[in-house]
C-alpha cells in the first residue's frame, strides 16, 4: 500500500519531468492558448466546480470547522469570475522564458549568453484555499514549468475538479496533460515521498501557515523557497513629517491587518516622542488598534490619555511583554517602543524583525539612506507603506508569494522568479588552453 | 559535552550573524585592505603554516592515506605564493555589493531599486584541500558575507593556522574578527548542529565529494547550493567540421580528466559515424583514452582497427555496459554512442546527462540553436569545449565552485552569485489604496 503510493508519486514526478522538457521549448502563443482555454472553461464548468466545493463545505461543517475557515473554503460564482479574469491577466503578461539576462564575449572569442529558462518541475504544497490550484498552475505554465500540486484535505474535491479542468484545457490546446498534476491523495506518506524526489523535482514552494512551511523545509531534500509571514517595523524618525507618518502608519497597520506585510512594530525617535506618540496613538486607537507599549511610550501615552481629548485612548493601552517585541500579531495590535537614535532603531530592527519589510518615515534623506543601507530586510521603504511589498504593487502582474528567503528570490515572487537561467556559449572551435 | 558543543557552534553562528551586519555596510576599500593585509601575512607566516601542515602530513602518513591524497594535503612555499597572489586578485575585483540590478517607478510614484546585497552568513563545509580555507574566506569577505568554515579532519592543523592568519588580518585592519570563523572541531555532532541553525546561517555550500554534498543536502534545514560533478556530453552532428570536432573532443576529454566539466560521453550522428568515428577514436586512443562503445560504434571501430593504420586503437575498445552511459568516469575513459538524429541526441542527453555542460559540434546554425534551446543543462556550448564551464573562463575572476542547482546560482559561481538582493523603495508618503 505505502509502496504503491510511493510508486504513484514517483510516476507523477517522472511524467512532470518529461512534460517540463516539452514546456521549456513551447512557444508563448501555445502556452497562452492553453491559459485562455482554461479561462473559458472556468465559468462554463461552474456547476461542477460549485458541486465539488459543496462536498468540501459539507465535510467542513460536519468536522466543525470555524466559520471563517469555512468562508475561506467557499467558492462562489463571483470568485470563479475573478479566477477566470486572473487567468486572462496571466496570459496577457510577457513570457519570461528566453530573455537574455546578460551577454558578453571573452578574449578568446567565445560569446556567452545568460538566458532565462524555466526552473523545471515545481512542487506546490498548500492548504485550504480554493484559488491556489488555479493560481499556481497558471503561473507555472506561463513560466514554462511543470507543476505538481498537493493541496489540503479540506479542499480536496474542489481541487480535483479544478485539476480536471486544467487537464482539459491542456488537452484541448495540445500541451502535455502532465504539465499540471494534482497528487490524488492527501495522505502524508505521499507528501513525504514527494519531498525526497530531488532528482526529478527542482523546487518546492509551500504556501500556507508557518507550521506547514516549517514541516516542508525540515523534510525536503529538494530546495524550498519559503514564504514565511512578517514582523514588519515602521520607524518614525525625529525628522518625520507627522501627517505623513500618521497616514503611512495607519495604512501599514490597518489596511489589511491579517497579512504578512502589515506593520506589527512601531519605533519612535525619543526627540519627537512626546508630540508624535499621542497623535499617532490616537489615530491608531480610532481605528481600534491596541497598543502594547514599552515603559517610555506608556508613560507618554498614559499622560496624554489623562487629558479629556484623548481619553478614548486609555482603554487601548497596555504594557508590552518581551514577546510582544518580536510578535507577528496579524491583528489590530501594535507594539510600541521609543528609541534614542536611528542607530538604535536599526539595531533593534535587525535583531527583532523577521527581515520582511520595514519603513522609515523621515524628511532627512541622509537618515533614510543610512536606514536603507543598514537594514537587513527584503524590502526597505522610505516614506512609503510597508504594504507595498507585494507582486502586484511592484508591477509584476501576478505573484506566487513573497519570499522570506535570501537565495534565488527575495520579496515578491512573480514569473521571472519562477525561472532559472542557463548559459549558452557560441564558439568557433575554441578549446581551453 | 554534546550540549557544550552545540552551544559553542550556536555562539559562533550568533557572532557570525552580528559580523555579517557590519560587513554588509563596510566600504570596499576596507574589505580590500583586509585582503591585502592577508596577502602580506601569508608568505610572512610560511614557517608556521608549513609546520602546521607537517603535523597533518605526519598524521596522514600514520593513517596510511594514499600518496595522491597526501599530495593534495601538502602545502609548499610555491602554493603559498600562489594563494597570496589569488588573495590580491580577489582584492582587485570589483565589489559586487550595492550594484543596482534594476530600478523602476510605479504609477503611484514610488521608486523601486533592486540592490545587490550580501547573502549574510555562509557556512562552507569542505574536505581536505589546504587552499579552500583561504579561497572561501576571501570570496565571502569581498562579497560582504560572514563565513563559517568547517574543514576536514585530515587538514585540521593547517586550517587552524590559516584561520589564525585571517583573524589577524581582520584585526589589523579593524574588521570584525568574527567575519571568518573556523569551527574548532571536526566532530560530526558540531556539523549536525550547524546544519540546523537556519535562523542564523543563510546558505550552506558543501565543497567536496558527492557523498559529503549528499550528506549535507539531506541533513541541512538551511538552503544548500550544491556543486555536484558532471556527466558531460559532446555531440558531433552530421554537419560537424571534423578537425574542429577532434580538437574540441580531445580538449574536453583529456585536458583535465578528473574535473567536473570534462566530457564523459560522446554521441555521433549516424550519417557521419563511419568516417568521423575512426578519426575521433584514433585521436583519443593516441591520448590513452579507453572507449566504451555501443554496438553501432563498436562495429565501426573494430572494423577500422582491423586495418593496419589504426591497429593501435584495438586495445582501447570495449563494449559499454548500461551503467557506462550515465557514468562520470573522471578518468581517461569515454562512452560512445551513435544516434540517428539530433532529436535523439537531445533526448539522450536530457535523459542521461547530469545537466552540467554539453557541447554540440556542427556547422549548421539551426541545429545548434535547436540544441541550445532544448538541452536542459547549465551550460550548452556550440563549437566550443565543455571545459569552458568555469568561473575564470567566464571572466568572473574567482569562483567558489560550479553550481549544479537551478535555484539562485547555476553554473560558475563567482562574487555576484554570493550575493542576494533587497528592494529599496523611495516614496513621498504613498499608501496602498
Amino acid at each position: 500500500m505505502s509502496a504503491d503510493l510511493a510508486q504513484l508519486v514517483t510516476l507523477i514526478a517522472q511524467r512532470a519531468r518529461a512534460a517540463s522538457l516539452v514546456l521549456a521549448t513551447t512557444p508563448t502563443t501555445r502556452k497562452d492558448a492553453a491559459l485562455l482555454r482554461l479561462a473559458e472553461l472556468l465559468p462554463a464548468a461552474s456547476a461542477e466546480l460549485l458541486a465539488a466545493n459543496a462536498k468540501d463545505l459539507a465535510a467542513a461543517e460536519a468536522n466543525g470547522l470555524a466559520k471563517h475557515e469555512i468562508e475561506r473554503l467557499t467558492l462562489t460564482p463571483a470568485k470563479l469570475d475573478h479566477l477566470a479574469e486572473s487567468v486572462r491577466q496571466v496570459a496577457a503578461l510577457p513570457d519570461p522564458v528566453g530573455t537574455v539576462l546578460e551577454d558578453w564575449t571573452r578574449p578568446n572569442g567565445i560569446h556567452i549568453r545568460k538566458r532565462r529558462v524555466p526552473i523545471g518541475v515545481i512542487g506546490i504544497i498548500y492548504e485550504a484555499r480554493p484559488n491556489v490550484t488555479i493560481d499556481c498552475a497558471i503561473l507555472c505554465l506561463k513560466s514554462g514549468n511543470a507543476a505538481i500540486l498537493r493541496g489540503g484535505k479540506e479542499i480536496f474535491n474542489t481541487n480535483t475538479a479544478f485539476a480536471a479542468l486544467i487537464t482539459q484545457a491542456l488537452a484541448d490546446t495540445g500541451l502535455p496533460a502532465d504539465a499540471v498534476q494534482l497528487i490524488p491523495t492527501t495522505d502524508r506518506a505521499a507528501l513525504n515521498t514527494l519531498l525526497k524526489l530531488d532528482t526529478l523535482i527542482h523546487c518546492i514552494i509551500p504556501r500556507g501557515g508557518e507550521s506547514l512551511i516549517r514541516f516542508v523545509a525540515q523534510n525536503s531534500t529538494i530546495p524550498v523557497i519559503k514564504h514565511y509571514t512578517g514582523v514588519c517595523f515602521v520607524y518614525v524618525d525625529k525628522a518625520a513629517d507627522l501627517t505623513m507618518a500618521e497616514n503611512i502608519l495607519i495604512n501599514s497597520k490597518t489596511q489589511r491587518p491579517g497579512v504578512c506585510n502589515t506593520a506589527e512594530q512601531l519605533l519612535v525617535h525619543a526627540d519627537i516622542a512626546a508630540t508624535a506618540l499621542p497623535r499617532l496613538a490616537s489615530a491608531l486607537a480610532a481605528k481600534g488598534v491596541q497598543l502594547r507599549c514599552d515603559p517610555a511610550s506608556l508613560a507618554i501615552l498614559q499622560s496624554a490619555a489623562s487629558s479629556s481629548q484623548l481619553s478614548a485612548l486609555k482603554s487601548q493601552l497596555s504594557a508590552a511583554s518581551a514577546a510582544d517585541y518580536t510578535a507577528e500579531f496579524l491583528d489590530l495590535i501594535l507594539a510600541v517602543r521609543v528609541v534614542p537614535s536611528i542607530d538604535e532603531a536599526i539595531a533593534t530592527i535587525n535583531r527583532d524583525s523577521s527581515g520582511h519589510t520595514e519603513s522609515i518615515i523621515t524628511a532627512d534623506a541622509e537618515a533614510a539612506a543610512r536606514f536603507q543601507l543598514a537594514i537587513d530586510s527584503a524590502v526597505v521603504a522610505w516614506n512609503a507603506s510597508t504594504r507595498f511589498n507585494d507582486g502586484f504593487e511592484f508591477g509584476f502582474g501576478a505573484e506566487i508569494g513573497i519570499s522570506t528567503d535570501r537565495l534565488h528570490a527575495r520579496g515578491p515572487m512573480g514569473l521571472n522568479e519562477l525561472c532559472s537561467y542557463k548559459y549558452v556559449i557560441d564558439g568557433t572551435g575554441q578549446v581551453r588552453a
